[in-house]
């Protein structure tokens, strides 16, 4: 772990030799892994004392971070986690907010905080997050990092903490497209699902006019260099019935996931979580199961919706967010709001399993705003040669 | 660690074997540790988040809790303890406020909180503690147990965390006299000052006027008990200058050592803390060398008062508390008030280093309510065997 951590970044965990192969594709950079994935020699604290109390040392590293330090990658130390990845504020009760490096006054966003606060402060290279609503992509798009949301599936979360399995991703943070290009190479391999070289670009308007006026004013010169690349984009419309159901069907997904995740350690160990989490959780165990059967249904028609949208080849380009980080001294209602509002368009993804990535193309007010590509299910390789291109053509 | 934890007063590390003798004084009995103390195989949490990352696994086991397993006891497990040991609520907004035995709409108190829980419920047979400024007395008082203050430095606190060094010392509670007397045989060995068998009783009025009338009312058949087996306690004045006076004295003292032990951690890590640590951490920070030194010459003085009002002979009889422990409902400044007022007795042992012997001998409202012994320093055995004449006698 880095000794000096101005960032509060990193779990303080005392250092322990990782072995690492030394050469490889990715030797030469340095990572940090979100406190939800084992690492043997450390805990998994998984942003909560009873978690942290009860992990005890582990003996086996997470396969995705083997195939990291397989790789050459030098494992530089845990990163704080939102408490039980159950929050997108990147403030832990238990463990401090990791700060923003990109726009110091704003929050680093969450649950991957510690990661994104890490990769922005220049503490190391890349680093390992999750996202089951926009774990990664809000850290991304709050702390101008390229984030990627992958496939369902694509990347292993075996030996991490689990939220809601049927929407877990595993992802990174970088803060430039090489190095991002790099580890996708290490942890993607080739996509089963190729795009052609020639991707059908979609603007949904339903979802760019979620988003707050000035941040689409933002995204404007970025979108046009996208275009200018790629093509014009063809307007579409994203919602199936409408963002409230989308929003609630991912709810209910989420809720009763977690509840069925986190409800057995609630209820032996009656551990104390911040408020927000707290009420979430609370909220989760309210959800029936006919909530859960009509979510699940409508997850299912919204998939077949997006999947005939994109077809093979089309890309959706959307604002990651619907505006720019809330300050640090934002109230929490206030943060729930933006919570609340991004879900809308977060929910996409979690939805579907589509992969999004988001890239730091804009910023308003001297913070960062992500755009993002959302391609079809194992495009996720395909998105990121976009977003080299992209960079390069700027 | 016990298994179910109806009372959450353990921290639920994984088990791990931990040898004792097998055979010795204390065979047959089982123990906790406050959460404080090294147990090898096992962090050491000190009831923060962050000091709990930072440990790793103890590779020693502290010498006190090593003499408690040579002679035959038998460690269950971890108890909670109050954030840093720095309260007396037993309430951690991290770990959980284990709950009281005794009475279960009451606070246990703390800082020694999960071992006073653990004990009122039965989970074992006797648990260790530190007391500072009240951190064992508190929640004997509170759980109905037999707890120690012993004479500062007379039982070893290597291994184990600070919080105010010339304050802090090693006790434990147990629920019944004999095996309280059993663990201080192993724990105190002789006295250095050992009592006459003819001691002479004082009853310092002005600290009974500290308590709640209805407390002294529940008290007085105790006292009156002691009395009949001990003699007429003589009625004295305990106080040096003013209650008010000794309070700041302890006040300063705590709160320069706190800040000594603490300050480092809190400027590096900035730890999210409780609002009532924090507070009190802030408030330590801003004691001066003038405000410490006064207080240490004050506490001098203290300590030669209460010498000479104690000889080698005197015990004073005193609530260990001005009254029943708060409900747990009662609101933060309910229960600091409580806190504020109660230490202006507690402070008599902490200043001086004198011990005192909290032993359950009353109650009210269905709570309980401690009456203490408080000896000249070195006497600590002989307080324990004056407990059990009075428990023989009633």
């Amino acid at each position: 772990m880095s000794p000096y951590d101005p960032a509060h970044a990193f779990v303080p965990y005392p250092e322990v030799p990782v072995s690492d192969a030394g050469t490889g594709p990715l030797s030469g950079l340095c990572f940090g892994v979100k406190d939800l994935f084992d690492v043997a020699g450390y805990p998994t604290g998984g942003g909560n004392p009873i978690v942290l109390a009860r992990s005890g040392i582990k003996s086996r590293t997470a396969p995705t971070v083997q195939r990291l330090l397989d790789a050459g990658a030098r494992f530089v130390g845990k990163t704080v986690t939102d408490e039980l990845a159950f929050s997108m504020t990147g403030n832990n009760v238990h463990f401090g907010a990791p700060l923003n490096g990109a726009a110091p006054s704003r929050i680093a966003g969450g649950s991957s905080s510690g990661s994104a606060s890490a990769v922005s402060h220049q503490l190391c290279d890349f680093a390992l997050g999750t996202d089951t609503g926009g774990s990664v992509r809000a850290p991304a798009n709050h702390c101008g990092l390229y984030g990627l949301r992958p496939t369902h599936g694509r990347i292993s979360l075996e030996g991490a903490l689990h939220l809601a399995p049927s929407l877990d991703t595993c992802g990174w943070f970088a803060r430039d497209v090489q190095t991002f290009a790099r580890v996708a190479d290490v942890l993607l391999g080739p996509d089963f699902a190729p795009l052609p070289d020639q991707v059908r670009l979609l603007r949904p308007t339903d979802v760019w006019a979620l988003s707050a006026p000035e941040a689409v004013a933002a995204l404007a010169p970025a979108l046009q260099a996208i275009e200018g690349l790629l093509g014009d984009a063809m307007p579409v419309e994203a919602r199936l019935d409408s963002f409230e159901a989308m929003y609630w069907a991912f709810r209910y997904v989420q809720g009763r996931e977690a509840w069925m995740t986190d409800g057995p350690l609630l209820e032996r160990y009656a551990p104390p979580l911040g408020a927000a989490v707290q009420q979430r959780l609370n909220w989760s165990r309210t959800v029936t199961d006919e909530q859960f059967a009509h979510a699940t249904a409508f997850r299912l028609r919204f998939r077949t919706h997006l999947a005939a949208l994109l077809g093979h080849n089309g890309v959706m380009v959307i604002p990651t967010m619907h505006d720019i980080a809330p300050l640090r001294t934002d109230t929490e209602e206030a943060v729930e709001d933006y919570r609340n509002r991004s879900t809308e368009s977060l929910c996409m993804a979690g939805l579907s399993g589509f992969p999004q990535l988001s890239m730091p193309l804009a910023s308003r007010d001297g913070a960062p705003l992500g755009l993002s590509l959302l391609g079809p299910a194992g495009s996720d390789r395909g998105l990121v040669a976009l977003a080299e291109r992209i960079a390069a053509s700027l």
